[in-house]
């Protein structure tokens, strides 16, 4: 069975994991975020494919659910003596590792899709892990900040400020004019099933989808596409993804985030049972839905979420 | 009091640690040897620089010379776990962060004078630190290895192979084109005394030289210019100099070294005790030469050492 998941980071990651015990046999293609890409100290830094990389590599902090176990911050400690900063965005010294391979090859010339090949080649995460682009995308957020309007990257928006101003829109800087990387079409259109983990609809498989060309193979490859909503009990499960759906004029319900989708693109959508009102309002939207416990408490239970969605595909494609 | 001192790494940095003890009040300037710098990671690397700013300000490693204190080692580790090298080259995390700092300053168009003006405003040094050119010189060795002649990288020749391969030459490649970084001659001019510490005479105070202008002002600034011996008793008191004299066609000896500086450029010598034999053909050679300890075994002996080379100016001054 060839799967694709659209992945973000710490909920992404965290979903294939299980997904990888669920189906210890598919060949699983994750096509990554790098929208929240953002360059730091002149290396450039890909927070969730390294997410993803890190956790499925068995390299992850499990506690914080990103950046390197057994992890210094000598090198940052140092940077803010020399007073460079940002100080807020918390690099590691094992992390720093990655970035500075990563930014030599592409100052080599390798595309980033190859970069993160030659990365996981360390890693050995057990998926195909694909940048949505070997081109930059970079999300900025447009807020209000000290009575001015700005546009700030976003993870400024989401790491310094806590996403505690309100974000009025959310643009993927460039996403109009990037690519899909090499593979990535041509994995959706030889998939079995596709699938959207509990990762943020907006900032995470919004800009994926964001990605001339995506949306549409997606929609066109006529195998079951199956999500499972980051909302539970109408608050995100973890992150802030509340914050920027606002921003697309989207509820944080389950059955919101289901129809901001859309039956154009959804077949089959899971929300946890304490959601289970919202079946029937989803089906009427023309997506099949079942509500199934959807926290990541731990392996098994993420397993068993995976283990959910592939059946929902199954059903949907018998139907 | 207004010194030069002509500085490459552990030799001069210490020595200069015992200068600043023994003229308090003297206003002094660091030439620094900038053609062991290397080109890692992306990052540029100014070891002696490093060394002399690291020393002065308190975060050198003391039993090593080099490197920061209190130090890890996580990033290199991760490096080297995506197969990553050179491994032969010991960069900490903390260190890391000056090599950071330091390119991403570069690349933002700033010369490496001013870099390190920036970077000694964390450290204080206490004295005025310019690399002798902000151009790119970079030392290479020729050697024969595995029946092979080629030229490889100083830090390669002395870090990795550990000199263990005689140098056969050794050039300063880039050093005919480069001009004295802003403020070099006009430190030079206005000096009152010049010293050369007990550094590599070829590598260090010779790469130092080679710089067109800087020989020339040294020659010219018609102030006492004294030398202190690196080597006691035949022998390199640290490193390995005589291989890499023995490329330029000198002996191993204080007088020889005292020789190939020639009375055009020296004015006094300072040689150990134990050397206390070539006083006579030193002066002989024009070069006014006196015995004292060298072993800068620790803060007071070196501050003992430099103030007998600021005697001897005095001396050369009022003969």
């Amino acid at each position: 069975m060839r799967i694709v998941v659209l992945a973000g980071g710490i909920g992404g990651a965290r979903f294939l994991r299980g997904l990888k015990r669920a189906a210890p046999d598919a060949d699983i293609t994750v096509v990554g975020n790098t929208g929240d890409d953002i360059h730091l100290f002149g290396l450039k830094v890909c927070p969730d494919l390294d997410t993803v990389m890190y956790t499925l590599g068995g390299g992850i902090n499990e506690e914080q659910g990103w950046g390197r176990a057994d992890e210094t911050f000598h090198l940052k400690e140092e940077l803010g003596a020399y007073g460079v900063g940002p100080e807020w965005f918390g690099l590691g010294d094992r992390d720093f590792a990655t970035h500075i391979v990563r930014t030599q090859m592409i100052g080599a010339g390798y595309p980033l899709s190859a970069v993160t090949q030659a990365l996981c080649d360390r890693w050995q995460p057990g998926v195909r892990l694909i940048p949505m682009t070997d081109d930059r995308v970079e999300t900025h957020v447009a807020v209000e900040l000290d009575g001015e309007r700005k546009a700030i990257h976003f993870q400024e928006y989401w790491v310094r400020l806590r996403a505690s101003v309100p974000a009025q829109a959310v643009v993927p800087v460039g996403a109009d004019q990037a690519k899909p990387a090499p593979g990535v079409l041509e994995a959706i259109a030889e998939a079995d099933v596709i699938l959207f983990p509990p990762s943020n609809p907006v900032v995470s498989i919004g800009t994926i989808l964001a990605v001339p060309g995506i949306r549409e193979a997606i929609a066109d490859a006529g195998v079951p596409v199956i999500g499972l909503s980051p909302i539970v009990g109408d608050a995100p499960v973890r992150g802030m993804a509340d914050k920027v759906l606002a921003a697309v004029g989207v509820e944080s319900t389950a059955t919101a985030v289901a129809e901001h989708y859309g039956s154009g693109l959804l077949d089959g959508w899971l929300v946890d049972t304490v959601d289970a009102a919202a079946v029937e309002r989803v089906e009427a939207a023309g997506i099949r839905c079942r509500a199934v416990p959807l926290m990541m408490t731990d392996a098994d239970a993420t397993a068993r979420m995976a283990r959910e969605a592939l059946d929902l595909a199954e059903e949907v494609r018998g139907a």
